[in-house]
């Protein structure tokens, strides 16, 4: 990878853009990374810059997102606008993601003036596109679930629809091919009337879908790795996921129980298919444990991700490093876990925002549980949204239930300001 | 401790001086804590601020400081300005400080306009000024090391340092009163002309001075504490601090082979003085254990102190969340350290810059040590500044030597670029 390190002879430069606020080229002198979306992943990412003696620049759309709260070095713009984009990405040695909504022909322009994406436009799309990630999967001999593409002429996708459905029982999910996350973009149908009318709404409004089968499965593992522009690779242990309404709520790491083959297997998947993709960055490879013990790959994310949330306090190095580490071209960190057991519960948005406020709620549950780790994202409260969450590690002697009784029922006391049990699984 | 919630009601409320430039009373609402002074300390304590959902506020001299580079809610100022001081103020929640030289009577004058400074002028005064801390320490009965008074009158001090030496057979130690830090302000003399000689000298120019006996010591311990306003106390464990060339080069945590009473000894000290002086925040007890296994108390510091550095990977909480914690009347964190043996080793400034960038140096550094945790403060490489530490956590089976080796090695080459064998003791 070449480096930019001049300011002044950064690619794309435009002299009608103005310079970003803070020119850091004087001084310590380290490389300035850009993070384009300013929300809770490039608000933990600035944190990790600040310990390899750098600022995160961030492309938020307000000065209230979670990052440009905290960061000394805010572009304000919008990820849609290819002069935004050239902004934040003017004077800095890689460009990288919060999300994966950058328009991906801008990701073009941007690489055909020399900026260093990261990961690549040929990389990222496969985490833009599910039905393009599908197809690529399968060329790689990955194991996905089946599917059906439903793009193009109607009457056409909705014959593969029948014939994918009755295959299937009618036991099959919809997915939007694009844009979908935390649970929107995706329909669980129970028959084929249910089946139908989503696609037919859909359909009006320009989504295009595939169908994808239920999978019977045992539960939902994450692979976590990061990839340099050189070619080295690290994985994290793999953990276990909990879903709730459609999005993460709880992590177990590392996945209880978990078949060491079955866990190797998960992680040179996602190494090889990182390689494979020429990802740099950290990836999440979210799978599916099928009852009959098999992976099946579900979806993909090429930046740091809910299911490494964990690493920041149970892993000798958090993701934030590492995707920092990998986009700078720099040896990956160690991914060895810190304790037997960590476990991550994520702060969701009550139904209605509790009456104490936030500051108390911590004020609480720090006198409840001095041992829980929390990060909070700056976000206004409003029902299931994600603005914190809390890892708890495990110290000697914690068992695997009393660790996670411990980190849900702190995240769900700084939800709703109510004390439950946390899990009463155990 | 009342606390100022609201910017307009904010005490000392100046019409002619401009809001600070982000005011955070909406969205998410947590508190904003100003920190006095831009340097490492700061830098490292906003790392901290971003997981509990806040952005401190900085107080720094240019925006080129460690901590002005990093967080998007600095003020422009001098310590010394009382209306800069005011300003920055100005809405927050409590005012500590990255050191101590910001004027008592400024202070007190912001105390007694309602500003919750923190800790309290009536106890920092005793972290500025060697003599009176000396002297409340004597009258709570905790040791010092014998010391005279040398300020005053020419001819009294002089023969009050004549006295002391020959007492101490002039194997004693000047010490300026207020402002040293860092082997600054401190004279190793060996004889009556040596000591005399500093002495006239310093006293032409004003500087009040103590002598100190030297002491025979084992070695340099420190006992790190938090102390919160509701008098909640929390020690870490005590570690063994080696200096080199007057300031603190390496710790090693836990103190290695420390008697378990002493430690206990150490922390009760500690804990007992900050009660004592109603110290809120944290708090760095330096100490020296004696070759007949006695401690004698050598500084104090009323903020996070490099003695704390190993905390933020060595222990579930580190000291910069634990000053927030404890200025913000949160209960304190869980001081447990994480692994047997924590060593932090400080990258300073090398005699003569290396060629080779700071960028590079951490790239060959993380190649051949992936579980070193680098933390760099974005300053300038100047002769013996400290401008980074390396933390190594010991996995299970390393040995203290091991762990110092790489510690070493890592900091050294991080100053130097060149690699050598960190410590040559074992």
């Amino acid at each position: 990878m070449d480096r930019v390190t001049s300011p002044d002879g950064a690619p794309g430069a435009d002299p009608r853009i103005p310079a970003p606020p803070h020119d850091r080229s004087g001084g310590a002198a380290m490389p300035t990374v850009t993070m384009i979306g300013g929300g809770q992943l490039a608000r933990m990412t600035h944190q990790a810059s600040i310990a390899l003696g750098q600022c995160l620049r961030v492309l938020a759309a307000t000065a209230d997102d979670p990052a440009a709260q905290v960061s000394a070095d805010v572009v304000l713009g919008s990820h849609d606008d290819i002069d935004d984009l050239r902004a934040a990405a003017r004077g800095s040695v890689a460009l990288t993601f919060d999300h994966e909504g950058v328009p991906l022909h801008h990701l073009q322009t941007l690489e055909a003036e020399g900026v260093s994406v990261l990961p690549p436009s040929t990389a990222l799309q496969f985490a833009q596109d599910k039905r393009a990630m599908r197809l690529r999967l399968s060329e790689l001999g990955l194991p996905v679930p089946d599917y059906a593409d439903l793009s193009g002429d109607l009457g056409l996708a909705r014959g593969r629809l029948t014939e994918f459905g009755d295959r299937h029982d009618w036991s099959i999910v919809l997915k939007a091919i694009r844009g979908g996350y935390d649970g929107r973009g995706v329909w669980i149908v129970d028959d084929r009337d249910a089946a139908m009318a989503v696609f037919d709404e859909q359909f009006d409004t320009g989504v295009d879908l595939i169908a994808e089968q239920k999978v019977t499965m045992r539960r939902e593992l994450s692979a976590m790795i990061g990839r340099s522009p050189f070619g080295q690779g690290a994985a994290w242990p793999v953990v276990e996921t909990i879903q709730r309404k459609g999005q993460c709520a709880v992590v177990l790491a590392p996945a209880p129980g978990l078949d060491p083959e079955l866990a190797a297997q998960a992680q040179q998947m996602a190494l090889r298919l990182a390689d494979e993709l020429g990802v740099v960055g950290v990836m999440a490879m979210e799978l599916f444990e099928t009852v009959d013990g098999e992976l099946l790959v579900n979806e993909l994310a090429m930046r740091p991700h809910n299911s490494g949330h964990w690493t920041m306090d149970g892993a000798v190095t958090s993701q934030f490093e590492q995707h920092l580490r990998a986009v700078l071209d720099y040896p990956l960190g160690d991914t060895a876990p810190r304790s037997a057991v960590t476990v991550m519960a994520n702060i969701l948005g009550a139904d209605e925002a509790p009456q104490m406020s936030m500051d108390e709620r911590l004020h609480h549950l720090m006198a409840r549980i001095p041992e829980a780790k929390v990060h909070l994202y700056g976000k206004g409260e409003r029902p299931d949204r994600k603005i914190g969450h809390v890892n708890i590690v495990g110290a000697g002697g914690d068992d695997l239930a009393s660790v996670r009784e411990r980190a849900e029922r702190a995240a769900h006391w700084m939800s709703t300001a109510v004390w439950t049990d946390g899990w009463e699984g155990h």
